[in-house]
C-alpha cells in the first residue's frame, strides 16, 4: 500500500460523488426555483465526508467491479444519509441548529420544507436505484432490498427511535452497541454490501465484506464519541463536549477514553483482517478502515 | 354492468388489501412492541377507502392481469399515501388533530414518532416493491420508477409544498388544478399506471388508462372540495366547511357549487369513455370512476 495515497483517493472519489450527486439531483427535482429542490440541494451539497458512497464504490472495486457500476447506489446512499440528518435535526427530534458549520435545513428554510426535503431525498434515492435496466434489473432490486432494509424500521429508523427513547436513561454497553448498530451501522453495512453485490461478489467475498462493514461501522461510532470528547470544533464544524453535557451514554463514558481508543483500533484490525481473502484491489477499503478511526471530523 | 355490485366489489377488495397490508407490515417491521411499528400500524390500519390499491388491482385486471399480481404494488401505494397523510398532519405542516375520526399520528404518539413512522412507511413501500424477483425484475423496477416519480419532488411532495405556499394567497383555477394534479393526482395516476404495467398492458391500453386516471384524479379532488361544503361530518370522520373558514381556494369557491358538480360529472364521463378500447374486464374501473364522484366520504 506504499504507493497508495488515501488523501488523494478520498479527494478524487469525493469529487466523483459530488458531480454525480449534482447531476442526479438536477434530473430528479423540478426547476431550481422550487423551494423543495433548493432545500434538498442545500443539505445534500453541504460537504460531508461522503463516506458511504466512497465505501460503496470501494467495495465494488474490491471484488473486481468497476467503481462506476456503483455510482447510482452510492448517490442513493448519500441521499438517504442526508435525509436522515435533515429529519433527525428537526425540533421534534434532536433539535439541532447547526450541521457541518451551517444552519440546519429547518433553520435555513423552515420546518415544513425540511420535512418535505427529507421525504423527497428519500424518495429520490429509491428512484435513482430503480434507474438500472435490462440484464442487471435483478441486481438493482437486490440493492434496493439491502438499502431499504438497512434504512427502515429494522435499521436506521429503529436506531433513531431508540436514541430518542434513551435520552435521560442509563444505557449499558450492549444496548449502546445495538442502538448504534441500527442507527449508523446498518447503513454503513448496506453501503459496503450493495457495492459488493454490484461488483459481482462471490458468496465468501460478500460475507467477508459484511464482516468488515460491521466492524468499521462500530469503529466509526466509537470514534465519533471520542471526537466529541477531544475533537477540534473548528475542524468538525460542530460543538464538542455536548454528549457529556447531555449525560449521553457513549463509549468513553462507559469504557473510559483510552479503553475506547484501544477498542476502536481493535475493531479496525478485525475489519482489515477480514479482507485477507481479497487481493490488492481491496487496499482502498483497508485504508478507509484506518481513516475511520484516524479522522479528525 | 347490471350484475356487478360495486359495493360488494369494494368491500371484497378492501378486505384483500387490508389482509395483505397487515401481513406485509408484520414482515417489514420489528416486534409489535416497537414504538415505530405501533405508530405505522395505527395510521396504516385506520380504515380509509383503500382507493389507490383498489384502482391498482382494477387496472391490472382491466388489461387481463390477475389482480394478485398487483397486490404488493397496491400495498406500497397505500403505505405511501398513508405516510403523506402522517407528515402532512404534522404541526409544522397542516397541523391537523384528527384524521378518519381518530387523533392523528402525532397526537396519538408524539411528533418525533410520527416523523419516523412516516419515514418508515415510505421506506417499507419501496422495500415491498423490490420483493419481486426473476423474470419480472424489470417490470418491478418500472413500477418503482413510476411510483417514485409520482410521489417525489416532481409529484406529491411538490404538490404539498405548493399547498403550503398557497395559504392566504389567491389561486386561479389553472394553478389549483396544477396543485392538485401534483398533490393527489400524481399518485392516483401512478396507481392505475403501475397496475396496468403489472397486468402487461399494451401501449394503447396504458395510454387510455393514464388518461382515465388523470380525469378521475381531478374528479376526486373536485368531489373532496364539494364534500367539504355539503358533506356529512359523521360519515366523513372530519370537519366540514373548513376550506371556507380558511379562505382556501377550491373548485366550489372558484367555479360555484353547481358548476363544480357538473365539472366532476364531465370528468368522470371523459374517464369512462377513455376505457372504450377495453373489454368488460374494465367494468370495475368504470364503476370506480362513478364512485369517485358519488362517494359520501
Amino acid at each position: 500500500m506504499s504507493a497508495f495515497s488515501l488523501k488523494g483517493y478520498l479527494e478524487e472519489r469525493r469529487i466523483v460523488v459530488e458531480n454525480a450527486l449534482e447531476g442526479h439531483l438536477k434530473a430528479l427535482t423540478p426547476s431550481v426555483d422550487a423551494r423543495v429542490a433548493q432545500a434538498m440541494a442545500y443539505s445534500l451539497m453541504a460537504g460531508g465526508k461522503r463516506l458511504r458512497p466512497i465505501l460503496c464504490m470501494a467495495a465494488c472495486e474490491a471484488v473486481g467491479g468497476a467503481p462506476e457500476t456503483a455510482i447510482k447506489a452510492s448517490c442513493a446512499l448519500e441521499m438517504i444519509h442526508t435525509y436522515s440528518l435533515v429529519h433527525d435535526d428537526l425540533p421534534a427530534m434532536d433539535d439541532d441548529d447547526f450541521r457541518r458549520g451551517r444552519p440546519t435545513c429547518h433553520k435555513a428554510f423552515d420546518e415544513a420544507t425540511a420535512v418535505l426535503a427529507g421525504d423527497a431525498l428519500l424518495t429520490s434515492a429509491f428512484h435513482l436505484l430503480a434507474l438500472d435496466r435490462g440484464p442487471r434489473a435483478e441486481i438493482a432490486l437486490d440493492v434496493i432490498r439491502i438499502i431499504a432494509d438497512a434504512s427502515g424500521a429494522f435499521g436506521m429508523i429503529e436506531g433513531q427511535m431508540r436514541d430518542i427513547e434513551a435520552e435521560g436513561r442509563d444505557l449499558d454497553l450492549d444496548s449502546l452497541r445495538e442502538l448504534h448498530g441500527l442507527k449508523t451501522g446498518a447503513l454503513i453495512r448496506a453501503s459496503v454490501e450493495s457495492g459488493a453485490v454490484l461488483g459481482g461478489a462471490a458468496n465468501g467475498e460478500r460475507e467477508a465484506l459484511t464482516h468488515y462493514a460491521e466492524k468499521i461501522g462500530l469503529a466509526f461510532q466509537v470514534t465519533d464519541d471520542i471526537l466529541n470528547v477531544e475533537g477540534d470544533p473548528d475542524l468538525m464544524g460542530k460543538g464538542v463536549g455536548t454528549d457529556a453535557e447531555h449525560n449521553k451514554a457513549t463509549y468513553p463514558s462507559l469504557m473510559g477514553l483510552s479503553e475506547s481508543k484501544i477498542y476502536a483500533r481493535e475493531l479496525v484490525e478485525d475489519a482489515v483482517s477480514a479482507l485477507d481473502i481479497l487481493d490488492a484491489k481491496a487496499n482502498p477499503l483497508k485504508a478507509l478502515a484506518l481513516y475511520v478511526v484516524q479522522r479528525q471530523r
